[in-house]
């Protein structure tokens, strides 16, 4: 059983025979070395394991979102440099594009509020209709119903699916789950824009629904 | 070069000669399912990197701060619904934390502002000196010190550490650095507690910047 016991070698060296019939010898540490670096144990590529545009894009919006999932992330020095100037600047810049959305959704539902005032004659009644309305749809958008699609598309169960969309928005990014990083799988074009505007959309939910949270806290 | 290559196997099975000198099967893909679990390829153990307490303790304090370094991650179903749970009131209540902290640190500045004021005699001049004083002292204590401390106890370079230090403040936490994972190195036992404490004030001291910033852009 590989998996529960303890490797006791300091740098394991392996005799591996190649597709050539001849010998190579590698190392473990190089093994997870090159896992590390994105090299995926696959012949096919996926877009997000790789600094191409669109991995990088998806490493960028996981840094000033500081979900930072991890599964690409800068090994020199000038990238690093870069990546926390990046940060520095894109972290409140993408506060406060959150902060708008945010308002944005809260006025929709004082809206939908204020509708619901002329039609029902009663302000409480309204109000209380209202945010469960709002609850239970940011609820149905941006966390049962995503899993539906990652089964779809990823192959996790729904309970995996829930997991990521729960750890994904509130940026925690343990990295343990990552979307299109499966290279058995073809994504369709759409799919990650999709996700981008999900991973935007609620944040800015989530933050709405813990800010209501520690009002009710303090 | 094995890192720069695509392993074009679905499953390579490795031979691998063991220390009893038999031949062993092994898959590439289980050596790095075995690092995922948190099995290092030294004998040693550390323990910030395995379920014990320490390392337990240390994912929940990565978990409701939302750094997520994903080094430990819980990998059955049961756990992952218990992670959710915890982080869902865990994250709320934190923030609390880090806000009465934030207040105090404030409440700090502003105390000595006044006794400045009456030092100077005059307003303005104070404000400013007491900003830049507290913006000084926060960068050394949260940003500028603790990589000297990384560089003496796990071997990075400065600048390894200050990138550190910037990536868990910010809590993006990618999770390619992570302290107390070099199972080759003995730390003491209040490295861990000022780490932890350090990260506290330090994401409380960094949200008050940050707000500063975002005051400054709106």
């Amino acid at each position: 059983d590989f998996t529960s016991q303890h490797w006791e070698c300091q740098s394991c060296e392996l005799a591996v025979r190649g597709f050539a019939g001849s010998h190579v010898i590698v190392s473990l540490q190089g093994i997870v070395q090159a896992y590390k670096s994105g090299i995926t144990l696959q012949g096919n590529t996926t877009s997000l394991g790789r600094w191409n545009f669109s991995g990088s894009f998806f490493f960028s919006i996981s840094a000033i979102t500081t979900i930072g999932y991890g599964n690409l992330s800068p090994s020199t020095v000038a990238g690093r440099i870069f990546c926390i100037l990046f940060a520095l600047f894109g972290i409140p810049l993408n506060l406060v594009l959150l902060n708008e959305i945010g308002q944005l959704m809260l006025l929709g539902t004082q809206h939908c509020a204020h509708r619901l005032e002329e039609v029902f004659h009663g302000q409480k009644k309204a109000s209380l209709l209202i945010k469960t309305c709002a609850l239970v749809t940011g609820l149905l958008l941006f966390l049962l119903l995503p899993p539906l699609l990652f089964s779809d598309k990823e192959g996790w169960s729904y309970e995996e699916g829930f997991y990521y969309s729960f750890i994904t928005l509130s940026t925690i990014g343990f990295g343990d789950y990552v979307i299109g990083m499966n290279p058995d799988r073809t994504y369709p074009g759409w799919y990650k824009n999709v996700i981008s505007l999900w991973i935007l959309f609620g944040m800015a939910w989530l933050a709405l629904v813990i800010k209501f949270c520690i009002s009710f806290l303090e």
